[in-house]
């Protein structure tokens, strides 16, 4: 009498998981395929080519030895580490059957879903890594910048496991938009400084040259920077643009690959947002392995905030990292290091520059990279929530519009293609950026 | 030279995953298999009792139906909703290692993790259903109360989802205690007015007799109950207390019977967090029947805030379900209809009466009680937060703190007992209560 009828047809699948046994047991380092090496990160002082041991004072070892390894093409994951992946390893692939159905597009669109970590977004995979191979060489302290508070909450929380005292710059745009995540910080027991702060040469620097400066990640990464350097038994840790930092994140395409396969389709086009490149490679450069070995022909796109446009308008040359000239030299696609992103609420990708590995590629023409513009990205963010019911990081709406992008051009050609894009995070603690967007006052610049 | 031994080890499994196919394809009626069933509703007029054609004008008719349906063990889930919960669930069931290795306790604790759900919470489960139902039966508007706001969220998306306009009338303290839950409901499209609020009778009546009347869930449920009669094609939805919205949390259960059963254990002891009993029931129901049906030993915990003790303190009687005595009488351990719950940042706990199952359960022993003090329940939040990863929401803080506490009783006594508790959703929009635990200024009362 209440019900629908008894016998229950088989559902189609909407997401595709994998056991904890498929969580992989190794990272894969993309430089040991590249025919095309980046060029090395030069010291800042002798323009001498850089040493593993030259970032022993700043990284841990472990992690300096794999931000220069050109050899090891896989890297085992320590078991600690795995093991604390399996508290939210593998995460799922979906299908995104509303999205699709909402545009009548042809084209079959996917999503890896990294808003199921706890900390909800991707960064926990590179957080964990490191805090962990800190934690073995008997370091004590670390330290790092926040954008929007996902690297700072992912690192807060690995301290935490790995015993570890944890003090986060977090750029004061974010700090005050997203007070969540300060608090979520604090939760996991880290102290949190918004940046520019007056507790760093460099902070006061930028502070009395600019008094309401609302602070960049690299402003906010010269701070760490100056912390780490001058605290015993303190190291500074990175959310992106590094080599190492990237491979930790291959994770989300390695287990993405098999996905895949269980769905019986493989990717025309790998999207992922662009802040520092390591989302963007950690999803794209398994698939691209097989670009680079095989000729397998993906296109691989990189999305990034038009106000904030290093890959689609930089200049590929040598610059730092950070804001005051701490860091080695990178050779990157730059904007300048000195350069002020507009206050759009992607604060994950207010970055000046692009890592040396997705520099190189694109400058292969291996990759490519289309620049949206923030009320884009919030319209195809809300269809998505809409559609598919999860409410997406800023960031990653930036990799949903482009998706979008791409499906409609599909719909145009009557092609059915197939996309996958990485649901980087959810935006579940941006929800003020909703309002905004909502209310009508969000412009493309964040002014 | 970076890496960890080359040889994997097998690690023990954190997760116990069911695939798609395993989504329940009916929901378990606990009423066909109690021997003691609860008294009826009542008319509030005739105090005759309720017929489900008298429920016709409140609820859609197949939640009405539903609700006193004594007969039907099995209820089959419609094909649309399944298709829905196919966008997250199953959902995990974990085993708490590191809260156990925290607690030094020979226990085995397990939690079902229904914080995966895209809208933070186990309340899609229901929402979806009665979103559904009303769409089906060619209702256009839906309107409801919310707490804490994780309900309203759940049914704006649903609404959403199946078409249908929605309106939620939000408890004040929580519309402003918790800005971006109101904001979730908002990017699902849904009107939300903080509560009383002017716009009805009810509401009126509340606020001229007790001006900065903080609100509450009984005040909430008044006022969308005012709606859903007044408005043509409009009907009413309920987050917890009934019997249909329990029926449709039995998902919970009937996925952890089976995930407990791939762990190779069965719980010695359930445990859920008590605002109205659907997220308890959503759970317990499905072992309670292998208490009730073949006498299996288990117990079951309801954990209720201590400043909203109807369980533990409450009389057993027939009382309405709002303040304003619009709803039918219900046979409820309650506090009576206007009883004014604190401030607690468990707005989803702040209810005056439990539902009709659940109380005719405590009635005969079947199931226990045990109230939580609201420092208490953030202490171990904060304990699982920093152990597990996952921030929880401060309602499923109780399950937490009463699971901690059987775990302790285990160690104190050397048992190794099983436990099995509804991690009922995340706590990332609740963030503002973890702040004022973690500065001292929280206390038990919320004053």
């Amino acid at each position: 009498m209440l019900s629908s009828p008894a016998i229950i047809t088989a559902m189609r699948q909407k997401k595709f998981i994998l056991p904890e046994s498929e969580i992989p047991a190794r990272w894969y380092n993309i430089m040991a395929d590249m025919k095309q090496l980046p060029q090395p990160m030069l010291n800042p002082k002798t323009h001498e080519p850089v040493k593993a041991e030259d970032l022993y004072h700043l990284f841990c070892k472990a992690c300096s030895d794999q931000e220069l390894d050109t050899v090891n093409r896989w890297i085992d994951i320590p078991e600690a580490v795995r093991e604390k992946y399996s508290y939210w390893r593998c995460t799922p692939l979906v299908r995104a059957y509303g999205l699709e159905e909402a545009l009548g597009t042809p084209a079959h669109i996917y999503f890896k879903n990294e808003s199921v970590s706890p900390i909800g977004s991707h960064k926990l995979n590179s957080a964990l890594a490191q805090a962990y191979y800190c934690s073995q060489e008997g370091i004590s302290n670390i330290t790092t910048e926040t954008g929007a508070g996902q690297w700072g909450a992912a690192l807060s929380y690995a301290a935490k496991v790995f015993g570890l005292e944890c003090a986060v710059y977090q750029v004061r745009i974010s700090y005050e938009q997203k007070p969540y995540r300060k608090s979520m910080m604090q939760a996991f027991g880290a102290q949190v400084t918004p940046s520019p702060s007056m507790s760093t040469r460099a902070g006061k620097d930028i502070l009395t040259a600019c008094p309401h400066h609302q602070g960049s990640l690299g402003t906010a990464i010269s701070e760490a920077v100056e912390l780490a350097t001058t605290t015993p038994n303190c190291r500074y840790t990175l959310g992106s643009v590094l080599n190492h930092v990237a491979l930790h994140q291959t994770v989300i395409g390695l287990e993405a690959e098999k996905q895949m396969a269980l769905a019986g389709e493989y990717p025309d086009i790998v999207i992922a947002c662009f802040g520092g490149g390591s989302n963007f490679g950690g999803l794209a450069f398994p698939f691209l392995r097989h670009t680079l070995t095989e000729g397998t022909k993906t296109r691989y796109i990189a999305a990034e905030p038009a106000s904030c446009p290093k890959l689609t308008k930089g200049e590929f040359r040598y610059d730092y990292g950070d804001e005051s000239g701490y860091t080695p030299l990178i050779p990157m696609f730059t904007l300048g290091h000195d350069f002020q992103p507009a206050n759009i609420h992607a604060g994950g990708l207010r970055y000046h520059g692009a890592g040396a590995i997705v520099s190189q590629l694109l400058k292969d023409s291996l990759i490519e990279a289309v620049d949206i513009r923030q009320l884009d990205s919030f319209k195809a963010g809300l269809l998505f929530a809409r559609t598919e019911g999860i409410i997406p990081a800023p960031e990653s709406c930036h990799a949903i519009a482009a998706a979008v992008g791409e499906a409609l051009g599909c719909k145009e050609r009557g092609e059915k293609k197939v996309i996958l894009f990485n649901l980087s995070g959810h935006g579940l603690v941006d929800m003020s950026a909703y309002d905004q967007y909502l209310s009508g006052s969000m412009s493309n610049t964040g002014d």
